[in-house]
């Protein structure tokens, strides 16, 4: 029998043990799940809102508790964690009323030579793996688990390790409060251990897998799905070197706030964000690298959520190194536990190429300045940049920026104009996702309205009785969905 | 130098010799199809459709030319090539229009806290890979170039061996319209050869895939393609054992319509559909396997499109029977050429098991018929079925056929009643794609108003000055589109 430990990131003490799921666990996990998604899928979308409603509102009431023992587990403080409850507690809401809105659905129906009723239908059981860096946003009940229940599905979610306690209670809230909407056992259910996770994946009842975390363990995973009988679609969201490029212009008007900025952005939750901005792409001679230096200097220590995320993250720093990059400036050493100085780095533009070490991401509170020439380079360094989830541009107003906006937008799937990727609101328009290796499904995204598309596959059902279509095709439109009828909505 | 030779299915005889593209030629192809890839990307969709409409015209006035061109290569058959002409030439004008309606760019915008605009982008060229069954209608200008540069990208296409010279010409006839219709050089393009294909996929600058054949090609270049540095998406809809059940109460009232139906369709185009229904689920004791024995054995010879084809069907038969598959019956051969026999076999419904070799294709018109013992039965074969595009249903209308309906939907992407699958409709509701093995993506479709989707990935713009967004989310709207604001449409 394995065993997860829980440790503090404040002194690295053992919090707690906690058995992992047995085999025989996850796979009755996953036929219960089964068995839950055939009722699910026949349940009206402002139902499922109401059920997701029931989650939100145990997870606020349950808020303090919860981020103390998130603090406990994950060190990022119990102000941002006391927010983080709420804001996945609004995320679950955000979800539900996307789905009870309809749009996602996509029902069409055409009605001129054959009749053709075409609408979303939900996968079945959803393996979603959470997240480490936000335990509630990004975890067993963050962004994943709400859109793919929203959409009609089943989840099972595997327990992020770096905080056992936490996942385990997380689970036992949603199982409650999803009983007490009157949702189907095991509408949602929880899973722990490394082996549980792979066991999810390779599972023939599940049908698709969703994940935030690294590089390596999204792509293991989606390798693991890919040698499955049948494939199933894995979504991915993973670590990325978000590029910001700093106009001539913007330096020479605001190099001082600019460079602010970026610091406080990159060593946001010490710098375990995905979207962290990794890159600062300035002005040579403009002193934005001295400006940063000097800001990073004064930064107070942070800790990782993990040892290994600490080690990693001095690695990281170690490889930049070995690769040809010099240490600007580092803020203050942690006294205790898995801490991280906040260092930032540079060199020259030239050296960065494509898949260089130099372009890949380091976990933490670690970030590079490059300084270009002119545009013309700033446009090279541009060109050689892997997929990430979002670039930013820091410009005057005066200024025309479509082309610089254009070479950036190529490659990622966010575009901010004079602010910091590391804010994503939860809303309509949002786009969280983009090219490999940013995610293994560059139109898909873990934030937004359009989470929900990732775990539904259109049926059409052709010239069928009313009574055997699904309730968002019938004539009665039951649901009162909006529906496209030949070709016009 | 390597070099495809065109074959006459009807006599097996040589029709001419046809030099293949040079590594250079397809780099330069893939240079080109980039450099008009970001123009095209910055036009207007309603543009775009009168680029579409040129090729269409263009297909229609050299209907004769191209049916007598492809039934020489293909064996298909005048009357039949002359209607797919006209058939492919209407697909690509049903593309343009979906794209200036613009629905498909799903243009959002949020403006309570951060200014996120949303929009659906081109991915860049993608990598056409034509059918051999549908010269037109999924060839080298069939659909997923349709819908392609529908969606703003440029395309290399591939053409198939099957028809070379035809793939040529079609070539020729859309460079010329679209230089006509004034779109930029090289948003079409036509690459020749096997080493062709491997290079596009690997080639940096192609930015997804599209392939319409049988599964060990379509798995192979999507494993090309996941061995890439930077992995994009292969959309490859393949071939798929499409069942079609019938209920006791249907077997009863219209057994011999329906097996004549199911014969017809089973033997169209010689049975090389994708579509095409090769398994027939029917009531024991009804008298339809005996019926579906007389039709067939009054079937006309028919001749496949390629010498390896037409093995490949006979080794199909020969395998099936290794397999415990009997032969009912079996209709006129061929005096000459790539002939193949119309032939349906039964097996016991017990025998069928997932991954069993009786669940594999056979490319050809060939089909199965599997009587059940009851309703039990009939659902216990229908779980073991691997995905599929499509299923049907035969019963009478006053039968509840919403469980049937529901068994065979959890698998395929189109469930027809009372009809065949083999006809596909290009309207707004259509869906041909399904669950793997049917396609790579299952939520993926290449005939439709959806098809658009799988060419493009959201970006969002936030906080940007209106004159750096693209047109569908400027404030002046000058494209006209349809969009959500504020979470509205």
């Amino acid at each position: 029998m394995t065993t997860e430990i829980a440790r503090s990131p404040y002194t690295g003490a053992a919090l707690g043990e906690y058995s992992t799921s047995h085999p025989d666990d996850v796979d009755h996990a996953v036929s219960a799940a089964a068995t839950a998604a055939a009722e699910i899928a026949n349940t009206a979308p402002s139902t499922i809102a109401g059920w997701l409603g029931a989650i939100a509102d145990a997870l606020v009431a349950h808020r303090d508790e919860l981020a103390e023992l998130a603090d406990s587990e994950t060190g990022l403080g119990m102000e941002r964690l006391t927010g983080e409850v709420e804001r996945a507690a609004n995320q679950l809401r955000f979800y539900g009323s996307v789905a009870a809105e309809g749009s996602y659905l996509d029902a069409t129906l055409d009605t001129s030579a054959a009749v053709i009723g075409r609408v979303q239908r939900p996968l079945g059981p959803i393996a979603v793996f959470g997240a480490s860096n936000f335990p509630f946003a990004f975890g067993a009940l963050g962004h994943d688990t709400g859109a793919a229940i929203a959409s009609g599905n089943a989840v099972v979610a595997k327990g992020h390790p770096a905080h056992p306690g936490l996942s385990r209670r997380l689970g036992e809230i949603a199982v409650k409060a999803l009983a007490g909407a009157g949702a189907p056992e095991a509408t949602y259910g929880l899973v722990t251990g490394f082996e549980a996770g792979t066991q999810l994946v390779q599972h023939p009842g599940i049908k698709a897998v969703a994940f935030t975390g690294s590089e390596r363990g999204g792509t293991a995973l989606w390798r693991l799905a890919n040698e499955r009988a049948e494939v199933i679609p894995v979504y991915a969201e993973m670590g990325t070197v978000n590029a910001v490029a700093v106009t001539a212009a913007a330096a020479a008007a605001r190099a001082s706030e600019i460079a602010r900025g970026f610091v406080e952005s990159f060593t946001l939750g010490a710098g375990q964000f995905c979207t962290k901005p990794g890159l600062l792409l300035a002005p040579a001679g403009a002193g934005l690298a001295e400006a940063v230096g000097a800001a990073v200097a004064e930064r107070p220590s942070g800790v990782l959520l993990t040892e290994a995320i600490a080690n990693d993250c001095k690695a990281g720093v170690a490889r930049l190194v070995e690769n040809g990059a010099t240490i600007i400036s580092t803020g203050a050493s942690a006294v205790a536990g898995w801490g991280a100085a906040a260092t930032v780095l540079t060199v020259p533009a030239a050296t960065l190429a494509k898949d260089s070490p130099l372009l890949a991401e380091v976990f933490g509170p670690v970030a590079l300045v490059v300084e270009y020439a002119d545009a013309e380079q700033l446009h090279a360094v541009i060109r050689e940049l892997p997929g990430a989830l979002a670039a930013g541009v820091h410009a005057e107003d005066a200024e025309d920026v479509t082309a610089l906006v254009a070479a950036l937008a190529r490659n990622v799937g966010r575009v901010i104009y004079n602010g910091w990727p590391t804010g994503v609101a939860t809303t309509w328009a949002q786009q969280h996702g983009g090219p490999w290796p940013a995610t293994t499904v560059p139109a898909a995204t873990s934030v937004g309205a359009a989470a929900l598309q990732r775990f539904v596959r259109p049926v059409a059902y052709q010239d069928l009785p009313d009574a055997a279509l699904p309730p968002a095709l019938q004539d009665a439109n039951p649901w009162g969905l909006p529906r496209r009828v030949n070709g016009a909505r």
